[in-house]
């Protein structure tokens, strides 16, 4: 049932979310590359089909009469996302809004198996907002791209009253070369596939929620939002991957949920195989929120063939930003959805989030 | 002179804001793609330097041998831009933020020469906004990138907490084709080239301003909010053209002093030759606005070729979207600068717009 007014849940990426988006923007707005509702469209490129006068090939030169028949297209792909920054408070332990919309636009082309190569960054800015916090947030922008390898190559800022957004807001949108050698998406969990986690889990929502509230926890409560694109070339090279998704809004839980469902597949994981810090554990304990719910920006699921499962998790060790991940689970035919067998030894069906635990984490 | 804090002529697309992109975006994130300013950026996908699997001319096969040497880089280009629209109100005469987001992205890479294709759309929406306005926006933006041949594969939906956006803003991000044939960037303009503009101007500022402050002006006052990409395509089958602008922020005067800054050269135009309704005219000489700095949503400026410009012009009057364009001025080689001979025979020197005529008006 869609309401009908907008809530805050309906931006937490869980439930209420699914339904806005199946029954306002699909309705309207579907079509065979949108659907597909993976972390970024990957489509085709009918370079011949729109300009006669474009050749690939042309450095060296295509020789005469070879390459592009009259009317052939061309399906050399791509892949493109978007994503809106509205994170609160803008500054937080382990990073900022800045390094945040880098990140999070990188690895939504990354855990798609593609080469990030181009972002596009667009700031609205509230009137009255101090130069110097905007410098150190496109200081920022400017040093995690760098790392990352990528490149900002267009730009937009708009200005509002004050009062009319809250301090910054940026979006950040980005371009990748699809290799298609890989066949990565959600909707390709099979049986018999094993699930790895790249680290800890829950760091991201508890750093911002510790923030935002100056709760005062003290211990190791810093972000680990990071680009996770030179994680995932090094993965890609140790063996056979058919799903990659980062979990951010909603969690490990409803990330795993969202795998289960395009893909028609259940989902088994351990509790006792998922890292998460001790700081953040006990953090999430006091303030009452489950940590499969809250959101990461520096992790990543992976669901790989059985028989490569080790191979690719040796990779993921060697980097830094894989050196906790752990093999937590496996693809089973049925029943559908997500189990968590529990470390008492039962096992608690994990739905999507529903309602919001946590708005404006990214 | 950078302000210590931002405001709010920093987003009205004149002086303020270009101080903002060299003293801070430039300064930081500066690199040759992004320092080109253009409406849409324009770079090589380094198709073999990147992934030696991915083959051009797959369809049909290259033969063996033919195409790509061993570490050879295709130069087959792409083009890519972004804007953020926080108009206000989100309903207006001619159009709605919807059309607006689709329009203004197309737009800036038709101006280009390119060819527009995919589209991303993200928003930003405020707690307690009515499902029923975000319909009938969702409409807007279905039927505008149909219209104009283009389609939206990503999208992002955050919600924020009520007062910290105003009802909803939106993203939209763009890719086209760089058609090799044509070289068109704000750089581009020679002495000796003609000046022309596809029609009436500040038809957009003048609906926005009426809606918002409930005016009450009458006669005909709707936005002139259009995708401009068939137009564009007809022209350019028409003659030589050295640069593309739509005159939005800032309008038509702001838009011709960038060209001139860019290109190094004077412009010099009449005012008994630039189009206006009279209904617009009598708008602006009541609220004391200049209509040569008032925004426009579906109007471009071209600087063509001299012997080019009748044949130009004509394509340009066949399509509904240019019927009133007009040839309005030439490039000088100098003064540097952009000058207005008056109706009654003196010269005005028309500045970048300096301030804010009117906030949040895309």
């Amino acid at each position: 049932m869609q309401n009908k007014k907008i809530i805050l849940s309906d931006g937490a990426g869980g439930k209420s979310t699914h339904n806005l988006i199946e029954n306002i923007f699909l309705k309207k707005l579907g079509n065979p590359i949108l659907n597909r509702l993976d972390d970024s469209a990957n489509f085709p490129l009918p370079i011949r089909g729109v300009y006669p006068a474009l050749r690939c090939g042309a450095h060296p030169p295509t020789p005469k009469g070879v390459g592009y028949k009259s009317g052939a297209t061309t399906h050399f792909r791509l892949c493109f996302t978007t994503d809106s920054y509205v994170v609160k408070p803008i500054f937080f332990p382990g990073g900022d809004i800045g390094k945040l919309s880098v990140c999070g636009t990188i690895n939504d082309l990354a855990v798609m198996g593609d080469k990030p190569l181009y972002i596009s960054l667009a700031f609205i800015l509230e009137d009255g907002l101090e130069i110097e916090k905007l410098e150190k947030i496109v200081s920022s922008i400017a040093e995690t791209s760098k790392k990352a390898g990528v490149e900002i190559v267009c730009g937009d800022t708009k200005v509002v009253e004050k009062g009319a957004c809250d301090e910054i807001f940026i979006n950040t949108s980005g371009i990748g070369i699809v290799n298609d050698k890989f066949n990565i998406s959600g909707h390709n969990a099979r049986p018999g596939d094993t699930v790895i986690i790249s680290g800890t889990i829950a760091d991201h929502g508890i750093a911002i929620l510790n923030a935002r509230q100056e709760l005062g926890l003290t211990g190791n409560l810093g972000s680990d939002v990071a680009p996770l694109n030179n994680l995932v070339k090094k993965m890609l090279e140790a063996g056979e991957i058919h799903v990659m998704r980062d979990p951010t809004r909603g969690g490990l839980a409803t990330t795993l949920n969202e795998i289960a469902e395009q893909s028609n597949v259940g989902v088994e994981v351990e509790e006792k195989k998922i890292p998460i810090k001790k700081s953040v554990k006990v953090a999430c304990e006091m303030l009452g929120l489950d940590p499969l719910y809250v959101a990461n920006e520096g992790k990543l699921i992976a669901i790989v063939k059985e028989k490569d499962a080790q191979k690719i998790l040796s990779a993921m060790i060697k980097n830094t930003l894989g050196k906790n991940s752990e093999i937590i689970g496996k693809i089973i035919s049925k029943p559908k959805g997500v189990y968590l067998k529990t470390k008492i030894g039962g096992t608690r069906i994990l739905q999507m989030l529903d309602g919001d635990q946590l708005p404006r984490i990214c």
